[in-house]
């Protein structure tokens, strides 16, 4: 991987078959970043991609092993359990412009990945949320329903 | 509704049953926000998405009322009559990866609405364009065609 | 096109019949943009999209004429060959709501087009990787695979 940073802003090139979830996430850790936005476009093979399901509370994921673009990268960074967890969605497309979507658990670097990453500097973490089922963002100001 | 703001950037969870296009119109009525950029993911429900038929010149709308991944979410906020106004695209992915896209009326939380919104310290407002149908942004320098 | 610049951030209005990949590019010239990175909706026609096909290092070409919604375009920009160079990935969705995504090649803006430019003040450029057959960009830190 490489990558230059400005101020807040980093701008990352994640290289043919490195991981981008694994490759994000320990780049969180080594650069001491516990809260940020990512966003980014590239070509992505082996790609494992999912939905949650609210009723069973349980995620499923689809496989998709050739090469796809990926047109939509859109992700944050929390810390869970005290270390920076990526949570990211994505939309894919092939040959035929047909696009697929979902939760991004890993996928790899087909050609290129081209990703900004935008610290914030805040504690936001995510915490167990029973009813929901999954570890839900905890921000510093709660607000009733504001309608 | 949870947020926390460091700078002109503010990380917002929408939480479960809240609805998403009322709730950040409101946040920005609250936090004096006039112009900003916002994007997101999350799993919604009971949304309203739609195109504009630009000979019509009118909005048509389509709605989903069950549990998709929300995998994009990009909108602006400007102005509107003098009152904050978002202005968001969504793309939708079901169970099965498939994707659906559109211009957003309404969707409300599922699981989670996770969000960053990046404050413009401008005041770009909207102004009907009687050309195309629709109250358009007007910006501060305008040039003829580059090419 | 319109537009309005506070500090790194330009929120940008490319108007009716105006090229999106042209205009941008051109922007980015006049206002001696080297890297940033780009985000948007709108709702185009004549669009250009393709994939890039990593056996054959060739990109590939599909048109749509008629008017979508751009539902997503991410992109950044970064030096090729002294001058700024856009690369840009989009999704579009049609009346059914049908979503097609790809590599930009070129759109035009049908009704509106409402972009955000965030500037990244680095020197990032692209040079011909010979194994992956496109100009990749070069970044200051390169880093071994961190896995």
């Amino acid at each position: 991987m490489q990558f230059q940073c400005k101020g807040i802003d980093y701008f990352i090139y994640i290289e043919k078959n490195e991981k981008v979830m694994s490759t994000l996430t320990q780049f969180c850790k080594d650069q001491n970043i516990k809260n940020a936005k990512i966003s980014g476009i590239g070509a992505v093979k082996e790609t494992g991609i999912g939905a949650y399901d609210t009723e069973k509370k349980e995620y499923f994921q689809n496989h998709f092993d050739d090469v796809w673009e990926l047109v939509s990268y859109e992700g944050n960074v929390t810390l869970k359990d005290g270390e920076p967890f990526v949570h990211a969605h994505v939309i894919l497309s092939n040959h035929e412009m047909k696009t697929v979507g979902g939760h991004l658990f890993e996928t790899t670097v087909a050609a290129v990945g081209e990703f900004f990453l935008r610290k914030f500097s805040g504690d936001a973490y995510r915490e167990l949320n029973e009813d929901i089922g999954l570890p839900c963002i905890c921000l510093e100001n709660k607000l009733e329903s504001l309608l």
